[in-house]
């Protein structure tokens, strides 16, 4: 990682009528200097003071005048990457950013990639890893609870929780080598013991609840994934067309960045909801087809909610047959019976069908609905809304929304509970020092104590350029 | 137009990395007091020196931090528009943006309307009228000679030959109320009658050198028009996509201002040409058909060269019938007639049909091509050119590019010709004085010296919101 060289971008959008260069590192002020004349003073930035605006012109080689523009001053390390840094504004003309760019590589700038700023700024001790990861989850932040989830993160109230456990995983370290050197004394180790179960059961404690925060947080940051599935013609494109007409909801295509499914998105009462398209279950001897419908059960199998549609003008022996095959798919989610065309079939049943099997932990719920007639749409919205159980978020509330935290925690507890079974099958201190050693190791890697190029490489390449 | 209120705005496009929000008028400084908090000291804004950046945070009314941001602070009259003024640079995350204007809007500002800060900058006088409008101008550049134009008629440069002229007017007409004042002595009347001649025919020189220049700078802008023309099927869509395949060549759809005609532009060897659409042009007695096709002779009329395509593999007589339909639309314009299908035709004609009339004043030209084939395309290309003739712009050339200012100087010319007509038939200095004043007056429309709301919020309603 080299930091030596100083790096240029255009940090903003396309189509303003301002545009900004940010220009960081050890020549950031020389190289601006170059291309810039202040507006009536021959003090160059140089010798100007940091925090201050610099109003004048940026010209090429030729002495033509590119821009009339600010320059913000920054000194190293009172900088957003702790850098020497400048900031140039400019009319927001394509052709201008383009050029100043080009000014500035001339001079001795390299084009900065994704998110190295943020990288610098981590690289040089301005934030840790999870806060500069923040920063991106920020800059995407759409909603009230996703911006408040992610400013806690920048502003350090994740990195504070991990600090403290951390405090805890070191004072029971430091006990289990106070036990090894006194391990002669037997009484005096199964004293220590309890109080060590205790630190241990403590800590789990910490660690399982951040753990769990990331059901939340994903459902904040990615919408509570929800299973429309059903038999060909079940009415599920219409269902979704009516929840989303009905609330006149933000409806976007999130293209998955793993694979390439393209999901709903839609806000019902502060809620996001992301419907999962399941489309394809049926028997079929076709081995493409066959494939298609295992991605269906693996989105199925994504899925918090699983709206289960039955269209009750065809036979239940039908519906039957294609709940078998669904069945292993449900255990332990929230499923919704949601019994479709009841204006055709003028039924309204009231209770599940015998077959259906609640035993699998199912939370198990049934509505009667017609899609197209968008009949009791209203009931099935306030019944998914009451499904998710989102807490309140508080500002300070620590909630995990990052998917590289929660493997790194789930880590964390599995080490810290193999600490207490070794403490509890009353095992060598050496053996539990190890696993106590690895349960700090995972929250180290939230914060990034220890990265290498390759993990940083893929945190920061999601970011965009100029941040 | 009130400038008593303080306005804010989102300077920069949805979707960077960072996010500039401006604040403009007599309160600027104390509103984003209210809702910024300073870091690490408690000095608020309105305490701060001008031209310095202040890094802290914004809180809502409950206390809570929507981001951590850096003020750029601006003292009246040293700002853009002459203001007070500061500029919040945030994340740039479209609900923090949201959040932080809603906030600025319910401490006491206003949302500015497009162009509204380059307004007031005009209205407080940091610059003129013409400079304004070149700001616009400079954030639409996306070439060198866009920007070098729009750049040095923001400067000033078009202003200061404006003022020049202007001085030379206000010279003859001082000359000519000296002449009234002696207009006894009638041998001094003859004198000076031969000078102000002299010094109206400098005038009226510059004048007309600056409203010919539109044409130029029009090309420059907007590119060159060239309409391609010809029968159905004569191969005029191929030739546009010979045209533009062959080249790579910049290709966008400019969406008429005002009104809806499509139009392909393309950067041949750094000169735009603005291809019409002129698809239609043919015999008939459909009424809606014959409107569509008088549109496409409106079009003609303003290209400056003309391809008329000739189908070799069909009658010279139908060609004809043809020519004699657009004839009246092609004087004194270039004219390429293109001999298009010449691999099937398998003939090439080096010389034009004798029905062909030369004397209208028209440039004419001819080349045998196979649009399809793409043979000679390079050769079209390079005549294309050669018809343009731009002249190459230098830094300091004054050339109009505005229809505003050309539609100004084409009434100056007129006035200022009336001048010379009056002087040669030794009217009246009262008559002449008259016509020299109507030409002040349109010069001054120009730089904005007396303005209605109404020319003023033609003029702005163009620009993007921010600036």
């Amino acid at each position: 990682m080299n930091i030596q060289d100083t790096i240029c971008a255009i940090a903003t959008a396309q189509g303003g009528a301002i545009g900004t260069i940010r220009v960081s590192g050890p020549e950031a002020i020389l190289i601006t200097d170059r291309i810039f004349t202040p507006a009536g003073s021959s003090v160059p930035l140089a010798e100007r003071k940091p925090y201050t605006l610099t109003f004048g012109h940026i010209k090429d080689s030729r002495g033509e005048i590119i821009d009339e523009v600010l320059v913000s001053l920054f000194r190293a390390p009172h900088s957003y990457t702790g850098e020497d840094s400048t900031e140039i504004s400019c009319h927001g003309s394509s052709y201008i950013l383009q050029k100043v760019m080009q000014l500035l590589i001339d001079h001795g700038c390299r084009a900065a990639g994704p998110g190295e700023y943020t990288q610098r700024a981590f690289l040089n001790g301005k934030m840790d890893l999870s806060q500069a990861e923040a920063v991106a989850d920020l800059i995407a932040s759409t909603s009230e609870a996703t911006h408040r989830l992610a400013m806690n993160q920048m502003r350090g109230g994740f990195s504070r929780e991990l600090a403290n456990l951390r405090n805890q995983l070191l004072h029971l370290t430091s006990l289990m080598e106070l036990e090894l050197d006194f391990s002669d004394h037997e009484e005096l180790e199964f004293a220590d013991r309890s109080e060590l179960q205790s630190l241990a059961a403590r800590i789990e404690h910490l660690i399982s609840r951040l753990a769990d925060s990331f059901s939340t947080g994903n459902a904040i940051k990615n919408g509570v994934p929800v299973a429309i599935i059903g038999e060909t013609n079940a009415g599920k494109s219409t269902l979704l067309n009516a929840l989303v007409g009905e609330d006149r909801a933000i409806v976007s295509d999130i293209h998955g960045t793993t694979r390439d499914v393209i999901e709903d998105t839609m806000n019902i009462r502060g809620i996001t909801f992301r419907f999962i398209d399941t489309a394809g279950i049926r028997q079929t001897s076709d081995t493409i087809e066959a494939m298609g419908i295992e991605r269906s059960f693996k989105a199925l199998d994504q899925a918090q909610i699983v709206i289960l549609m039955y269209d009750l003008t065809r036979s239940l022996n039908d519906f039957r047959t294609f709940y078998e095959k669904v069945r292993p798919h449900l255990a332990h989610k929230q499923v919704v019976l949601a019994m479709n065309k009841c204006d055709a079939a003028g039924c309204l049943p009231d209770r599940l069908p015998d077959f259906i099997d609640t035993a699998s932990g199912s939370n198990w719920h049934i509505i009667a609905i017609s899609a197209r007639q968008r009949l009791h749409i209203d009931r099935l919205q306030s019944l998914l809304v009451d499904l998710v159980h989102l807490p309140d978020i508080r500002q300070g509330d620590i909630i995990v929304t990052n998917i590289r935290h929660y493997e790194a925690l789930a880590h964390a507890l599995k080490a810290i509970r193999r600490v207490q079974d070794g403490l509890s099958a009353n095992l060598s201190g050496d053996f539990i020092s190890q696993d106590l050693r690895e349960c700090i190791f995972h929250l180290n890697d939230i914060i990034g104590e220890v990265t290498t190029d390759d993990v940083l490489g893929n945190i920061f390449k999601h970011f965009c350029i100029g941040k």
